[in-house]
């Protein structure tokens, strides 16, 4: 079970989230494209760290909304998603070689994520703009109920997935994630240890209602924002590293 | 004797330059990278144009500052210049590639390449970039009086330059453009298709004093703003089609 | 009947509309406050310009999307739009201050526009945000058969409203615009100067279903972005002068 | 002596300084308005904060370019530099009148601060446009040893100056700020409330070089980035209080 992080969502002067703490930890970095996070500057030194602990690179792009941080839904039409894509994906695996790097997979943040995972035809016109892309990269969405549908949409355009869990949110019947509005959405620490435990066990979560939901992730998400979740991070790491 | 052209420079709804009708006359499109001009769709749509009429493409990388369309000069450390550079050579090669199209040269725009051109050390910074860029890149600069020694300083970073010389304005002794705010700066048609001329037939221009200087230019830059723009840069290639 | 256009939506090296051209045939100049179009040089020309023609200014706020001219529709909460709203005006409201001119309306833009038309939380949440902007302004939007309903819920937060028509576009039964997507919705010269005619007769337009609609508009929306624009720009005022 | 500092530098999703921890103690707001930092949101926050803890508001314009933070000097016209003014002191003057607040001085940030007081025909276009804004506005810069001749000229424009001087930072002999970059540059603690209790007793600073230095300022600029930050200003405040 890998962990996955968005990293690299500093802008300018503003730094967000520890970087620096949560590399070494990680498996994945989903990292910022400049369109609700990072610029020049910040991508380029978070590919360094990156580098430094060998870390698999995704990108990890967004509608155009920075002072929205991507969280805010925008229709575009599939053609200016497309292109939205292709723009970042080519500016963070471009930067990724200066460096040596490889990109390997491909994140959507955010509203777009959500977008993607209500909308089929947004999906589509996301697993195309990855399949149009001219090397080989995953998709990572969300593990769901629908799991196998994705696995076959994608895989007939010619893109793998990489199905992530959440270690700390509740989940509903389908899959989904509970919203954060909902008391009990967010679960605390003995709750998502107790998640992760689960889903390292034999793949499944128990949700909202308590049934026994099979996810099969192949990635689990986790934050860094600030040293408690940092904490967190060591401690679902120790215990991936002894199911392995 | 080569053609080049910015090109890509509308922005959102807003069109600037005749793209359409200047690509089938052209050899070399500078193509806009977002900083002064350009977005993902106009980015897209202009290589799209380049491939069609076999158009080599270079990047055309500006200071961050769309307002100014890049050219109001601003100060940048090395290391942000380097990663501005990095960043938007690495978005147009990117979504060049998405086209099957190879990205083979850059030309720094307004601002950026007036700084270049009068300052060494800004000069090796965008060397640099360049050289550390991952794929073959040349450099596109103003052909001067201090050309050899240009060539001299990329080579030894392993950079090769492509000279440009310009159709439509008056030069100093050393090489540089008159500014635009003296009388006489701009050439009028006759003037443009006399320089073209000496230009093609013994590599010189006559300055603004009268004197003979050797440029050995690579290439001439074309304006296709309007549509005077795009019937001179047919008078001009008809000219260096009968030159060869 | 007072002629209204969209105006000063150039920005930077950028040129969109005929301003200059527009500007003696109008009564209100609506004039973009950056967002999606429009930026300090170009409000202060603008501002400049409908000071020399006695022109009444109004703010033309928009989502917050520049790339996308503010027609792509954005998810806002009712704090962000009403804080994007206050910005928007107060920048348009302080820089005609400067020039000696009061600002006296507000017609949202774009993808604004139509979604306060569509949705009566947004149009409450742009009502309040007017309502609660410390000077006298009225609010511009589409006059519909929902007008009187319009003119209740804004008055109750102490809001004027202005209604306006359109010249060029064909109408629902209920007093919408006919999508620019069905053939016939956009009139040709003869069909627009009879809408126009009959709206300055009797203030009713006939639907695309034949039927007769009262509108009663206080203003026509014309559009300046070409010469065809501005001639018949001129043939309405026309109109408008001999129904007087 | 009254104490200003920077506030409402966060932007979007990213925090920047504790102002909810500093407003209590400070007399002035330097308050971003979207160029360097700040949104709208952000804007109307701090606008309250302001107004619940009773503390004056002034403009914090900055050069255009929220990825530098505005410290990177920008070639600006005269006019454009007018209009950007106007634009950002509009935006936040309006802004504050919707919270029934005053706007009562202009301070500009980061490099347009250090190029006014280096250059005095960027010093006089920032007087002219504050001169030129329709509301009473002073003008607060450095107290240098050219604190006089900075008063006529402003005087001469009908702008008032507010002199301000800073508790942590060392002076070179004309009453600039030593440059970061030099050793000794920024004060440790005790330095820094030696500095004040100075400033406080006879107006007076003592240079990097020894000399006793003259700067009669009227206002102190304290920082609130962090706990000990917080804590400094606190003690300096008490330090105000007891010279009273």
């Amino acid at each position: 079970m890998k962990l996955n992080c968005d990293l690299g969502e500093s802008f300018g002067a503003w730094k967000m989230g520890l970087d620096d703490d949560v590399m070494p930890h990680i498996d994945m970095a989903n990292i910022a494209c400049g369109f609700h996070a990072g610029d020049a500057d910040v991508m380029a030194s978070t590919l360094t760290l990156a580098k430094q602990h060998n870390v698999q690179i995704g990108a990890h792009p967004s509608y155009p909304d920075k002072q929205g941080f991507g969280r805010r839904s925008m229709v575009l039409s599939e053609k200016e998603l497309t292109n939205c894509l292709h723009y970042q994906i080519a500016t963070i695996e471009g930067m990724a070689k200066v460096q040596g790097l490889t990109l390997s997979y491909v994140k959507p943040h955010g509203a777009l994520y959500n977008d993607m995972m209500a909308n089929d035809k947004i999906l589509q016109t996301v697993i195309n703009a990855i399949a149009s892309y001219p090397i080989d990269l995953k998709l990572m969405i969300l593990a769901t109920k629908n799991a196998n549908k994705h696995i076959q949409i994608a895989k007939s355009s010619g893109v793998d997935l990489i199905l992530e869990a959440f270690a700390d949110r509740q989940y509903t019947d389908d899959g989904h994630l509970v919203s954060r509005t909902l008391e009990g959405s967010v679960h605390n620490k003995a709750a998502l240890l107790k998640q992760v435990t689960q889903l390292l066990s034999d793949g499944s979560v128990t949700t909202r209602t308590g049934k026994k939901l099979t996810l099969n992730a192949d990635s689990l998400c986790v934050h860094g924002d600030n040293a408690d979740g940092i904490a967190l991070i060591k401690d679902i790491k120790a215990l991936c590293n002894s199911a392995n």
